[in-house]
């Protein structure tokens, strides 16, 4: 995996440099060093540029043995806040962690940036900054989901950078995620299907029809399986490897989702403390628990992934702790050695050329410049 | 509760009756006929007009003793096959068991049917027999979902009944909601939230901003709390007791919350059978897992409510054993019995008629009408 070098230029490493904003997340910048800590100690191959109070992050820094000569820190002044508008953010946030972070990116200097802060912002941030891949009208995030499936994830686009996707958007959604299925998930032809309330060609909104179509017509040039309209009982099936929706009901799935294991395992949290003997029960399943919380803890699928800019943006949840952290960061370090944003960003282009092979005199040829 | 009395004409009965659709579902007649005789055995006050194949029916109910008192039979010599065109079951249905069971709630010898068959032909075929409430733009389909609420229970409606919805819609579902939740759930002033993907005032699709506004004009007048915007993760939380959404985002939460149980079980059992040790915390565990399996069993919330009609059609899950129908029969029981569709259509019609009381010249006063 390792023989494509690393990208960046940062003297006496072969090392690839992931940029983190340290601050905005709700366990404050200590829950960020810490997942970096334990990144760096796991793999050797990462190199951070991390964004924050230089003080505060120094500190921090210092109290992990080795770290300080695997961080160069860039001191910034401000935070984006959870509750900040995006608006306010892209006017205002120049000096903050959160605009450092993507900035590095930006520059070269980091191949993935990592951030735990506001969604909406980081999002905007990241529009004006890093801008649109040509082709691209509605960059979306990507999420992972826990499945059935060999490798135990499905991917999911978009769950939320935008409520609104047309049929052209969904295609775009289509070959973004299976870019990021086989860079991400090391899928070669990964499985695609597009979110429906019933499996029937006849179901759903006409959008859907005209997407479908798009889709079938891309899949064998793009490299991808199309399975159809998939339900929402499929995403966490083994039907399906990328399940492509707007980002309105993909956000709803996605939360729907969490909210529905978060309400199990209270409930069964309290099913073991009923009685004595089913206390003693749960110290007997421990075990079996514990390799249950594993396959559907929310911390090791942490990081949703920002499509379709010139760029990537690892976002990390705003509650994640050292292993969510660190599951983020191990994410944008392998979409960093796959070299996923230019591999994206040539997918969609030659997506877009050959919906230009035969141009018209009203509507020129510009594949050239993509 | 029984003080109402039967609203129906059966002689020699004070008994509520309900018609049931023995055909269309996954598992045939004879789980139908078993689900009634388990209501039938634990409530007195119920009888029952069975549609259906009358040889296979009278067979079925024979095997079960006192029940063929409380049963009448109507021969239909057609059923809706689960794969069958809504439209087509429009146009040819006549002689299917289907249409007899809503007939009979058309012709009011019966105050509830309950089907398990074909939801889409289910939903046509209402709306032509029993025809849309004046007030109702589109109906809705309701269903209860496990939640931390005191009842055990939240409402979330549309699930499925149509895939688009304006503002105007979601008023009106917030109002049927509301009276379901009184009627269905016993709670005497419903808390109603928005599904959206943001709880904040600026987030979302422009036509839930509007739904949004005539909501709370509303919350006064027909009594309930109006919560605001609530999220994908609040749906089976103590925050609200009924979601407001349109049919394509609530049938996709449904099925991905469904999906997302399914998962956790199937992995839990897995887990525990890892290996001897596990196995034994299995059956220690037992006894708390099966208080856990019934408080999300799905067959314990089983059957969606079609709303907006004039008559109250309960959809079982077309994979209902006995206790799935039981449970279904039970929900159109208490419907029937606190006089639902009457005070639905009150409700619905109070809304319409305030909303005409300062008729403009361009725009005439239709509320005696309604």
């Amino acid at each position: 995996m390792a023989t494509d070098t690393n990208t960046t230029q940062t003297p006496g490493a072969r090392r690839t440099i992931i940029s983190v904003d340290a601050m905005g997340g709700d366990r404050g910048p200590a829950a960020v060093v810490a997942g970096i800590a334990q990144s760096a100690e796991k793999n050797p191959d990462i190199g951070f540029i991390v964004h924050g109070d230089a003080k505060v992050l120094k500190k921090l820094i210092a109290r992990k043995r080795g770290l300080a000569e695997r961080c160069e820190i860039r001191d910034c002044p401000e935070v984006v806040t959870m509750d900040a508008k995006p608006s306010h953010v892209m006017r205002n946030g120049k000096n903050t962690s959160m605009w450092s972070a993507i900035e590095a990116v930006r520059n070269g200097e980091a191949t993935v940036c990592v951030s735990c802060g506001n969604t909406g912002a980081l999002m905007a941030v990241s529009m004006i900054r890093l801008r649109k891949i040509p082709g691209v009208n509605r960059p979306a995030i990507a999420c992972l989901w826990p499945s059935r499936n060999p490798g135990g994830f499905n991917v999911m686009l978009d769950v939320g950078a935008d409520i609104r996707a047309d049929a052209e958007d969904l295609l775009q959604y289509a070959l973004m995620g299976a870019s990021y299925a086989r860079n991400g998930l090391g899928l070669t032809r990964p499985r695609i299907g597009l979110l429906n309330v019933g499996t029937e060609e006849h179901k759903g909104r006409a959008e859907l029809k005209a997407a479908q179509e798009l889709i079938v017509g891309k899949a064998a040039e793009a490299n991808f399986e199309y399975v159809g309209f998939v339900e929402g009982g499929d995403i966490p099936s083994d039907r399906v490897d990328v399940i492509v929706t707007d980002g309105f009901t993909g956000n709803v799935a996605l939360k729907t989702g969490e909210g529905t294991a978060r309400l199990i395992s209270e409930l069964l949290r309290e099913a073991f403390k009923f009685s004595p003997l089913s206390r003693l029960a749960a110290l007997l399943a421990l075990t079996s628990l514990k390799r249950l919380q594993k396959r559907i803890d929310p911390r090791r699928v942490n990081g949703g992934v920002f499509l379709g800019l010139n760029g990537t943006v690892v976002k990390s949840h705003g509650s994640a702790d050292a292993t969510g952290v660190s599951a983020a960061i191990k994410l944008a370090f392998t979409l960093a050695q796959s070299g996923f944003t230019e591999k994206l960003a040539a997918r969609v282009a030659s997506a877009v050329t050959s919906r230009h092979d035969a141009p018209t005199p009203e509507q020129p040829a510009n594949g050239t410049k993509e």
